[in-house]
């Protein structure tokens, strides 16, 4: 076999069989093939799509490239959820340790953030002290002793797609169904779990610009990961405006606490009681949404679920004074209010443009090595649908920098849009799939 | 300006401005733009194409990227051609003495084959002592003083291409109309000539399989060359069986010099005169083809092309006894008739076959590094149409080594089927584009 055949293959529109991807994707991960075809490979892909077989094959050889974790001794159902990334998303640092509490281990690896979409990694390491590089063997007892992790993905697990991901990324071709749906579920396969929660999201801060886009991506993976042999259901979700107030590392994680303690943005609360809501009917241990999102809610109200993030926090290292009183969290020297220009209703606040400015203020990453600023961010005060009162604060800014801090107001003033016409909120879920 | 961005915009089907695409060529050129950033760009530019504005950009940013000739110092009209590639295709070292011959001032810098391809200056290369590496200062000197040069390409002119086309060559890009009339047309835009025939090969041994492929390709290229100020007219002639008979570079000197003996095979004399008329026609030294056609066999015929090649080999360093007595050509030690297997008439030779078959014999390469054995090659008895006489020569191998031999004789009976139903031979010349 020959990489320039399997390129030409699919530059031609053809399918390729389970032993080309095979081929190529180990070829590529073991370095015998280079870059540069790789980098073709993936356009010709981008452009000419694939089958949903060759989807499945390109998963698993993904899943296949490194280590596979096998968690079958820890409990016979660990389940695991994976956002497809946005503004303000701090859900897993609820609807985790709620998960945890009504006892379903979450054993869950997640990644930076990079560009305007933040990282779950990112926001946990605004603990001092928090480990996001436990081993496999490391994550193994973790979950059998407490029964949640969540860490950073171990460097021997499913390499090809971290060498992928990084070619894609400077080769435009992020936003590419088969390249998303085997990028995600390859990593979910190698992590172990066998039940899996998708929260796809949709609009201005994701790669799916419109419902349809999202659905057939989460159906896509939905059919696949089931065929794979896990649990897999999925939930479409809004993403046009940040999820919550808060927008930066350590400002989100201050908020997830909040919603631990009964507190916090409820669209935030809500968003987490329905996730962990799907866990808990993946894993079996409720029958239906309504009585997922019930007992998660008694986690929050009995502090068992506060108690399993705690616990958490302490197990990977995390000094608990700092979640005890996040007000010792990172705090960046100048904080400045963003009074509202005018009356009327907050018709639009767009949720990439929100990640930017925090990227603008140094709290996230532009390329993969840069340095984040964990105490930098933005609070949003209004939701789409509100009524804004001209000279009330519209966003709180956290910064380290002047410069960097007027080219961040910029954009933010740039970001919303407020007029007399009243507007509906937009709904926080579109849909469920496969549930 | 982001190297993503252009390749985004043309992975989405847009158009690219003069800007993008000269700040991606000079970028990739000058190796700020990687490899794997080209090779994305490249796969959405064979499956997106470009448009006629964007292959005229592509082609002034490819012979921009280095030293541009002037040979207006030389002579008004210097004229130049270029074979799309074949099989057997020796044309050049005919038709440029006898267009020299006729007064016309002939500057060729040419390739080196790849594949089954065969190229011109390995050809030369044959003859001892001939040098292919001269600077622009000689190319020059020697046009202005014999009125004759063919070398290889030198290395300031058009590095994009030579760049663009190894990266090409290894990603599945290289059939592709933009990329293919932008590589040959920016490389003769900075080479000087101002007059150009494009001989486009159709057939199995060439990229372009079909007649309207290759007409649409010569199209292009011809409104292109005439936009860019060169004149410009283009054959579309047939590569499905070798031209004349010996493949392989020595073999192949010597048949070139027979024709101009007035010997060798009637195909392949009647394809130099009709490329050196055009050639005559394009530079005004002849009103029309007829005429181009009876100048050019009067060159043949009075020993004028000959003493032209002569001076030609002696200008650039070749020791001319090889060629006054073309039997000291480098040779092969084994030497081995393969007999036709059956009577009947022969209906189909593969010319990509039978370059194959050469390259088996280590007379092609592989790869761009591969030393090539001059020596070997194969000569072709029959042409297609021919009654075949069963036990009667069908093909003569020259090899250095047995199992190289085995392998090209598989290939070679493989390439060719003799039949009973006659069947007429192909033409030489499809049409004539622009002239």
């Amino acid at each position: 076999m020959r990489p320039i055949d399997i390129i030409e293959k699919k530059r031609d529109g053809n399918e390729l069989t389970a032993e080309e991807i095979e081929f190529f994707i180990q070829g590529y991960t073991q370095g015998d093939i280079p870059d540069y075809q790789a980098a073709a490979w993936l356009m010709a892909v981008y452009l000419r799509g694939m089958s949903e077989r060759e989807i499945r094959d390109l998963t698993l050889a993904i899943a296949r490239s490194g280590t596979m974790l096998d968690l079958s001794d820890v409990a016979p159902i660990v389940v695991d959820k994976h956002s497809s990334g946005g503004v303000g998303d701090k859900v897993t640092l609820v609807a985790a340790p709620v998960v945890a509490a009504c006892g379903v281990p979450v054993g869950k690896m997640t990644g930076r953030g990079l560009g305007f979409t933040g990282g779950t990694v990112d926001k946990l390491e605004s603990i001092p002290g928090f480990r996001t590089d436990l081993s496999p063997q490391e994550f193994k007892s973790q979950l059998a002793r407490i029964g949640i992790v969540i860490t950073g993905q171990s460097a021997s697990l499913a390499p090809a797609d971290r060498k992928l991901y990084a070619l894609r990324d400077v080769t435009g071709t992020v936003s590419s169904l088969p390249l998303i749906a085997s990028s995600i579920l390859g990593k979910k396969l190698a992590g172990g779990a066998n039940a899996i929660l998708l929260d796809v999201k949709v609009g201005s801060g994701t790669f799916m610009k419109t419902v349809d886009d999202a659905t057939c991506l989460a159906e896509t993976m939905v059919r696949l990961g089931r065929e794979l042999g896990r649990r897999v259901s999925a939930l479409i979700s809004d993403m046009n405006q940040p999820l919550g107030w808060a927008v930066g590392n350590a400002l989100e994680v201050q908020e997830a606490i909040n919603v631990l303690h009964e507190d916090g943005p409820s669209d935030l609360r809500e968003h987490c009681l329905v996730v962990a809501a799907e866990m808990l009917v993946l894993a079996g241990r409720v029958a239906d949404s309504a009585e997922g999102v019930e007992m998660a809610a008694q986690t929050i109200a009995d502090g068992s679920a506060w108690h399993k993030f705690r616990a958490l926090v302490a197990a990977q290292g995390g000094d608990v004074r700092f979640v005890d009183e996040p007000d010792r969290l990172p705090r960046a020297p100048i904080v400045e209010v963003l009074p509202a220009p005018a009356d009327g209703y907050l018709q639009k606040i767009d949720a990439a443009q929100v990640g930017m400015a925090v990227v603008d203020l140094g709290g996230g990453r532009e390329k993969k090595e840069d340095p984040i600023d964990h105490s930098v961010g933005v609070i949003v005060h209004y939701k789409v649908g509100d009524w804004v009162q001209s000279g009330t604060p519209l966003y709180t800014l956290h910064a380290n920098d002047r410069t960097r801090l007027e080219q961040a107001r910029a954009r933010l003033v740039a970001a919303c849009t407020i007029g007399p016409e009243p507007v509906s909120p937009p709904p926080l879920f579109y849909k469920k799939i496969g549930a």
